[in-house]
């Protein structure tokens, strides 16, 4: 009944091989094929997968099929089965510079949630105001990995980098106007940071710093063996 | 002897009225030319004129004219009559956000003292050190207008606006690599500074950025009657 | 009651420090994220405080809290308290090049207002028609700052500049289409504008234009002790 | 022996057709090939042959098969046979913006006397200072086509047609640095001039421009039966 | 009742001067104030104006004031009064190289006609065909200035050059998608078009095409003397 | 004595499964340690490697390890064994708009030869004289791959691909000045070409020119049946 | 009764010549032109006629002449006369890296049929799970040319190029955001492929994807003579 | 004796408190500046400082003053103290996709293994021959962070994360030729990377992709409290 053969070839397995949620991009794809989707995933019950980019029609389409789906339509995610994993690992700092780059803050912080991280957001803390980064540092120095959310002249991220010692992953966004040219000025702040400890994902891509962010945080693989601080 | 009016139409009149140096843009010119134009010059002691983006070989140039030339090669800037003006007006600040930034920086502060202001430069201030911005605030605060040099990514103009009140001219430069393209994410960066108060002029440009802020610190012209600030 | 501690973290108080009006930027606000800030906005009536790039709903958001809130729809801009503050310092000029920057111009006029100066405006004077600049020579030379608006080929500013000694502030506009490139075109003339004098903002950012203009012709602060022009 | 066939294939025979000198692009040739092009130029001397963009490896390799060729280095021209045309049609009148810009007016300039023009040149009239402009307009306004040669912010052809009802054609230069981006700044300007009447050709292309500059202003050909002013 | 002052400046004195139509903008002016030009316009029926990129709105607002202007709607373009002037000097053609670039090419026809000059339109003739264009050289070579109007890769201008000894004025259009990048591939190819007598202007800017066309096909002027070809 | 694998893993055994020469991008590796892969090659005589981009430095490394190996310094190529393969498949030919485009035809001419096709060179046939490519008709039309070669406006591909059947590689080169932006223009207008049946490679690209036109006109594998044109 | 030539020109016979259906661009058409051309092309049932890139309101506007056309809406084509032609040549496989690149993956697939080729399509391959790429290889293995569909990263057609001996064309798409620049990324990461055997055609071209790919797989013609592959 | 106060502010305390070296970026500085910074980093032997983007100049001025510095010329890195310390923590591999990329691969890995990182380096493992990437998959499962360095195309990090669970830190170079943009296009390929867990840094910032990899991989510190994964 759920032949989506024709337009996707969803590959759970290897999800439960990497270990992390499947994610379903649903931009440019019909709420019929997203639909379809949703059908194959209510096979797989023990997969964590997420819808990113969902129209109000995507996210109607997914609760057709699975009424108990997790909706933000303010981060346009739905994320079913619904539970948030219960969290480990370090804990992940989302920051995001103004008010209007809340949905792509919203988002990354979701995706850090059910990737199975403790995650926490920090709301409206810009450049143009020092002081209120520097209110946030002891909760910013307690995160193993710091999303920073910014756009127009997205200099929020390297900033942090230089209070931190944690990684930074920046997300620039389209906020602004004018020469911010769709985020792409944001873009390249982030790029020519002049602190180190800062990596930059797509503009908008708030499920990309979410999700970089939890492997950063990730607790460690019993299977690696990393060598340990000395004593001292 | 003098005759330059095959490639140079000097204006020494216009600049006496306006009341600032005339300028002599080099790059492009030979040094043929700017010797003929150091000639045309020293006919005008009264008039101060600055040769902008000098070469050694336009250095030599101008001064085998006017031996007494001021130069200082960094900045590529040459003055002649070599005297600066006594200083007048208000307080410029001239803030260098790393060492590379230095050669541009100096291009500002020396083309706003021969404009006849007090002139002062700070160095190696970047946003990766909060502490050493905030370590100026003093200095800073103190100024009528402040000309922020930046590369890379050209945030410190932003940050620096959001602490003082005084009018802040950004000058991005071409320091950096990769995705500052020359000096254009620092240009875009400045360009939407969250904080208002912020200006830009185009990359490099530290005599764009020193003129302005000697205009702008310039004192009170007699034939303009400002409206005065009420008692209180 | 307006707990915005969700999406907002206002700074009245260091509005209030450095001495000019708070701003909202509405653009990628909800209309419901506006209301609260208006009524955090209602307990300080002290501070003025602009709303700018507001759409008709953010317009009928902030009016239903702050019903007495001034409004200009062609600027996008409301402000309470709505009076006009008293003017200080010296006088702003903002000149339009065509009827179609009329927008972004009376957002800088109003900017320049709110922020205590006096502010005229001068409308369709481009360069296409030289002696209607001309015609405005008196005006112009009295102004302690001059913001022109200018889109298409942006060329104004640095005819104005050449005919003026006080600082031009360019705003670039998107007014135009093909290879305007959305303010591109204007934004890169202003840049490379051949007479001095002239730093630019972000394209449409009638805001930050007058905004700077206004701390250009601020009155001296009694904390700042300017060099005299000696007398002669 | 002077079989190009390898690597060119001249049209003479076009040439004469359409009333216009060859020209031969220098750049990307070895000398090796512009001396086998020259020599077979050689035994067309009905058909003037202009030799563009020629560096002095170039010109020494032209001069060593046609020693009388003309050559004006700052142009990077040549020209075979030497002698220019006598004048025919109306008049060219070439406006170089800056000293900087000379050798790209001189190319114009040549090209337009090649093809048969009567051609004068004017310097350094930048919109910095209008009344430099002005004190041309009657020149200005005795042409049958004006090219105006400018870069930095490529402002001047815009003002200029808006000063004279005989077409403009525009040529941007790379003069300048930072945001003029080797020329583009001028170039969008050009594109976006408000007055009608400009036309632009690539940067630097003072050939092109000339040319175009000759074609206009070229005598009534007798097989062109023009609609006749009527009388009054 | 006219009053236009607050948001324009007509100068159709200066349009007097100048000898040709004056023109109107439409885009980004209220209907409102484009009604209140047309009220200006209607006190002066001795100068031809022109209301370009007039969409329906805009359309509506200058008929209700002058119901016998002519309108056609695909140009975007009215004029007033709508008689066309008898036609003076050379002819202009003007060429469509698809279907697709119509609203261009007939805003170009429509203003040489309105400028004084016989113009012709050829359609559908673009570079894939070329047998197409071959069979119109008859008409092409008869024209004293040619505007080739093309979206997509922008080949016809240099083609047709190559063919005919006219001036060619080269409009790009935004026509096509992807990587014509809104008509900049078109505008790029036309400024580097091998064969030199091309010249460009805006991207989609009909209007500019036929004005320079018209200008460059403009009979002899009385006051301009040009030089007659000699006999033979 | 061959050991590189510290810099490079030759992968001789893919290019035997593949059936195409093994090919070394000089470009970035230093002389030694070209040399060194040189020296891995000489071991396996039974594959045809080629050096694409070999600077003097890199040739004469080269050919101190492999002193027979072929060397065309204008395309920059090497080929060891030098002997090309007997011709199989259909026939390619090459065509470079200009004589400046020389050095990247030549590229892909013998890299077609290398990959065991006919090829044959056609120079000097741009779009501005129209009558250069239609005399070459009869060898366009017989080959089974063109490859076409332009700088500049790069107009010829689609040209071309109008009068043949065969598919056009268009190869668009860095030759030109100011807007064509060092082979963008050519590249722009190669992917908007009215035409079907062009595809493009990067700026310069000769090798991928012709190892595509190889790839098209090899001959048929006896693995694969194609479907046969039926009779009549 | 259907006189088109006010709009267009079809030019039937030439597509008879070359061999490949008729190609009508339908964006940017009216309903009503496109209309009078499906009139047109009634009238000659022997060239197969597509129309590409239909709206809904184009196709309604063929249909209503040629009721029977073939309408594909995801595609946005209609072919006519509706059947496809009976296959020849070597195999076509069409790859499409994510669902959301579908719609220009069918206008390749049905392009290439319509032009008589045996066609297939792959469906959501991209490069984050190479084992649904390598799934495939027999498939891929067995084209004669095989057209790589992607957005985002494009990073598709590279892999497959590396895995294959017959030609890769490519065909970035706008699927994507921030960066990707409305398929601009993906472009420019195909025209880098590190594997030889790529070309790349323009943004969403699906329909010129397709028709390349049927002439590099058309069956040999009779007048060509190709060199045959030798014994052994 | 090291007064460096005019042009550099060190800030030695700091580096001290964020537990990571020091790093002297050396390109826009003159090696008397360099030597400078040197003379005053001898005073702190305890702390690693690294000068990176070191011309042979810039070495030669280090190494005058600190002889004993490390230095790798193909990575333009200097440290000193020259000892590596001892690695903590988890493993760094460093990817480079070709011989071209290994200048900043080299940086990236000797940066990681100053800031304490066990770091191993893989080359020549670009996508044309994927099975060289699988080679390799053991020890890429093995890492805790990887760093992939890539140019033209920028493939590898996309195909890198797809494979395994730890994030990967994208390096794009300058490695390419035209539309590789100078690294541009790799960048904008790895910021569209298909497969979640990339994020990047600048062209050719080999330290910024070491630095990261190596804040990944620290040891978790003393003072954050990890939520454990719990057993089974």
């Amino acid at each position: 009944m759920t032949d989506i053969s024709a337009y996707a070839d969803l590959d759970l397995d290897r999800t439960r091989r990497r270990g992390y949620p499947e994610a379903v991009y649903c931009a440019g794809k019909t709420p019929g094929q997203v639909a379809g989707i949703a059908a194959a995933v209510r096979e797989h019950p023990d997969v964590v997968t997420l819808f990113t980019r969902a129209t109000a029609e995507h996210a109607e389409a997914v609760r057709a099929v699975l009424p108990d789906a997790f909706h933000d339509p303010s981060a346009a995610l739905l994320a079913w089965p619904p539970a948030v994993p219960s969290a480990q690992g370090g804990r992940v700092v989302v920051v995001a510079a103004g008010t209007s780059d809340l949905p792509v803050a919203r988002e990354a912080l979701l995706t850090a949630r059910y990737l199975g991280r403790r995650a926490e957001l920090v709301v409206d803390v810009g450049v143009a105001g020092l002081h209120r980064v520097l209110s946030h540092l002891d909760l910013l120095r307690q995160a193993r990995a710091v999303v920073v959310v910014a756009g127009m002249d997205g200099a929020l991220p390297g900033v942090v980098a230089g209070l931190i010692s944690a990684p930074v992953i920046a997300v620039p966004t389209s906020v602004g106007y004018g020469a911010a040219f769709e985020g792409l000025a944001a873009l390249l702040t982030m790029l020519n940071a002049c602190a180190p400890g800062v990596a930059v994902v797509n503009i908008d891509n708030g499920y990309g710093g979410g999700h970089l962010a939890a492997q950063i945080a990730a607790p460690p693989r019993p299977d690696a063996t990393p060598h340990q601080r000395p004593p001292g």
